[in-house]
């Protein structure tokens, strides 16, 4: 990212979206140019502005005290800078030809149209609400707003009962059958798939499953809920899936979300097959000149797989807001893309992934040696060393690392970003090898484990070509 | 790092130093060649195998109950092995024209030679032992060797008097001055330098101080020791400095160590400017086809300077060796270099640095720009989230990363990494805005410290290119 300052034209700059990518670019906007260059208009059909949705779970699980932490910038603070902030207004067309937005106010319902120069589709992602009988009774949850986790805050305290059931064991899903834990419930986690943690290979989520199980939370595999149950109140009871019943006092959805794309494709821009929009390596719309798009609603390139892929995670959308205000803002800037790291934890187990799972590497045509290695978190004569297992996927013949899945305690989440950068510069299993890591006997064993899957997987390349 | 098998011709290798470099060299030969193949005889003039001295700190702190635990290896496994260890036995001469080295039995004082056909060398480094009034008093120790840790316990055990002084302030000296205050001493740090970790520039080094203050260790810098004070008995009852004295019933010399390589500088074999071994990429001793040399006791290319450096570290002497080993067993392997990564604590505070300081830029003749960034190791809104100061050092135009320096408390040391890959990459701090490093709130800021130093060095190098 690089940006520099131009003189403005006293343009507007109309942004949809209030929360990471639509408000970093307005800010970054903002910075480089003055009011009088550049006017800033942003949407939000909430009430909030820059929250960070992945701090719900920790919220809702009693780690943070209230839910005002979770906003990194009110809409005053925007306003402040000059900002022009529309709360509670939600577009509804997008009209490209005559660079306008149709408006319209969530609680008078007068609808007006606000042309702009420049354009910023910060819209974000939808939950995946399944078309399921009673998945809209009092008492199940989706986890994506701050709306979502007040109402489920709310259902906790005026709910007697202690059973919790989460549906999906993705991201979301272990994390808030980690806060249900804390709050004191009895959770049971009902997963589609085969082992939780999809964004793993199996055999790494396995170990998830275990641990999971170790801390007291059921957990339900192979498991599609076919509807929810609702008691005489209409209040649900329990979820359903082919085989039983899993009675539930509270119902927790973590399924996943889908771009939110519906103005978008209403206005014929350019989705992939994802149903995210297509950007280009500086953000802006594919075929579109004056408009850009970030966070949560686009597909971004996956550098390994040198596919598009959707990725919904804050720490994207604030770099492509970063990258967008820099270019609607006069300045240039590119985002590259990702090589899909991802880090979260589940009580005190930590759970980590860069780069390709198996799968992925045989959907694109790479062929791969696999390897899985045990070592442990710091010298194992420190103290509290506890045991972290490593897996790594490099190609067959050039040794080109593709992937890193890391599971274990203290220690093991962060490990993956020394995957990550070596992924990102392209090197070998065999490069690894002699990474200069930091090494004391509180931080590492003499290997850090991520070197030891690296000798095993250079050793299994040189073997196998 | 490669290797591949060939077939012996019944040589025999010889190894001088039994820790790690030469350990992991004999075991990586043997691993290579069955004993028809090739004999191994390794000299070591110790009592010890394989041990980590960077855990004698934390052996003394009481953190790591007893030595054993610090051995990774013991002699007799090693003898299990096929390798013909031989303890208590000192090489006393090197006779590269005549492949054969002189031994002494330290014990018995016999002398005989022993012929090779391939030679390793890791003799690892001694202690500065400044020649000050004193220095061998009772009460005064180093701690290099697990003799010296347990010389250090006895003394500690009979020694009624609480304070102790650790003469110097790099990574020994503060892993010293933690044990001792765990072990409940008043300790006093008498540092030459002008803050400690003089690993770190001084900016980084007063956080160091600080924190140590913050500790209760007593930090006394621009102090040079002009000698020990001993009482009626003998021992060591005080340091002293121009300025004053400084009262102690026990002193630590942590003031660093250099290589060991008497044998080698009297047999002409080439040492470098810090009196290390040179060797070739292959860890070849130059212009000797059978002598590799590795550990504490060779000079290592630093990569970011371009220049030789001596770093003794555990972690460095485990790659040598394995390189070592694959060669002298007729394998391929390499060592590309360091780029100069540590990490260290002291109590909670942890400290990390790779690349280049200033000065180091400066030396080499680098123009750069230089940033340094508060951020927490966590999403500000989690629980236990903790400050960390970042420094980065960016090139001068380029914009290329030349090193990173990083003090907090827990997430802070090994997030230095991050940078130890990129530095090995040769990326530049744009380049780095855009990793895609974990991010879930519980391990990070939704833009990673590291990447927060990156943006603030890209855009200083823009601004000032």
């Amino acid at each position: 990212m690089s940006m520099s300052r131009t003189r403005g034209t006293g343009e507007r700059l109309v942004v949809i979206g209030g929360d990471a990518a639509g408000m970093s670019a307005a800010s970054q906007a903002r910075r480089l140019n003055k009011p009088d260059e550049l006017e800033i208009v942003a949407f939000e059909r909430g009430n909030f502005t820059s929250y960070s949705a992945c701090g719900i779970p920790y919220w809702v699980g009693g780690d943070v005290p209230d839910r005002d932490r979770l906003i990194a910038r009110t809409p005053e603070e925007h306003r402040a800078r000059d900002i022009d902030l529309r709360l509670r207004t939600e577009v509804t067309e997008l009209d490209p030809d005559g660079q306008r937005v149709r408006t319209r106010d969530v609680d008078s319902g007068a609808e007006s149209w606000t042309s702009y120069d420049k354009l910023v589709i910060a819209t974000g992602a939808r939950p995946i609400r399944p078309d399921l009988p009673g998945v809209d009774a009092p008492g199940v949850h989706g986890v994506q707003t701050l709306d979502d986790g007040q109402a489920l805050l709310d259902t906790l305290a005026r709910t007697p009962g202690r059973r919790a059931v989460v549906v999906g064991a993705g991201y979301i899903g272990v994390e808030m059958a980690e806060a249900l834990i804390n709050r004191g419930y009895e959770v049971t986690v009902v997963n589609r798939g085969s082992e939780p943690m999809s964004t793993l290979d199996p055999d790494m989520g396995r170990l998830v499953h275990e641990a999971m199980e170790g801390l007291g939370i059921t957990m339900v595999n192979d498991a599609e809920v076919t509807g929810l149950l609702t008691d005489d109140d209409g209040r649900v009871r329990a979820v359903t899936t082919k085989d039983r019943d899993f009675p539930a006092d509270v119902v927790v959805l973590g399924i996943g979300v889908r771009p939110e794309t519906t103005l978008a494709r209403a206005a014929g821009l350019p989705l992939g097959a994802h149903g995210g929009l297509l950007t280009d390596r500086s953000m802006r719309v594919r075929g579109h000149e004056n408009i850009w798009a970030g966070g949560d609603c686009v597909e971004v390139l996956d550098l390994v797989s040198g596919q598009q892929r959707h990725i919904p995670l804050g720490t994207h959308a604030n770099k492509h807001g970063q990258v967008i205000g820099t270019n609607a803002g006069g300045g240039y800037a590119t985002f590259p893309g990702v090589v899909g790291t991802a880090v979260s934890k589940v009580c005190d187990l930590e759970i980590a992934r860069t780069g390709l799972r198996e799968k992925d590497a045989h959907r694109v045509g790479l062929r791969f040696e696999t390897v899985t290695i045990e070592s442990t978190s710091r010298a194992g004569y420190y103290p509290n060393s506890s045991p972290m297992t490593v897996k790594m996927l490099a190609e067959y013949r050039t040794g080109r690392l593709l992937g890193v899945q890391i599971v274990g305690r203290e220690g093991a989440g962060k490990r993956v970003d020394i995957a990550a950068v070596a992924l990102t510069a392209g090197m070998t299993a065999e490069q690894m090898t002699t990474l200069d890591l930091g090494y004391a006997p509180p931080f590492s064993p003499v290997w850090d484990p991520v070197l030891v899957a690296a000798r095993k997987a250079a050793a299994k390349v040189r073997e196998t070509s």
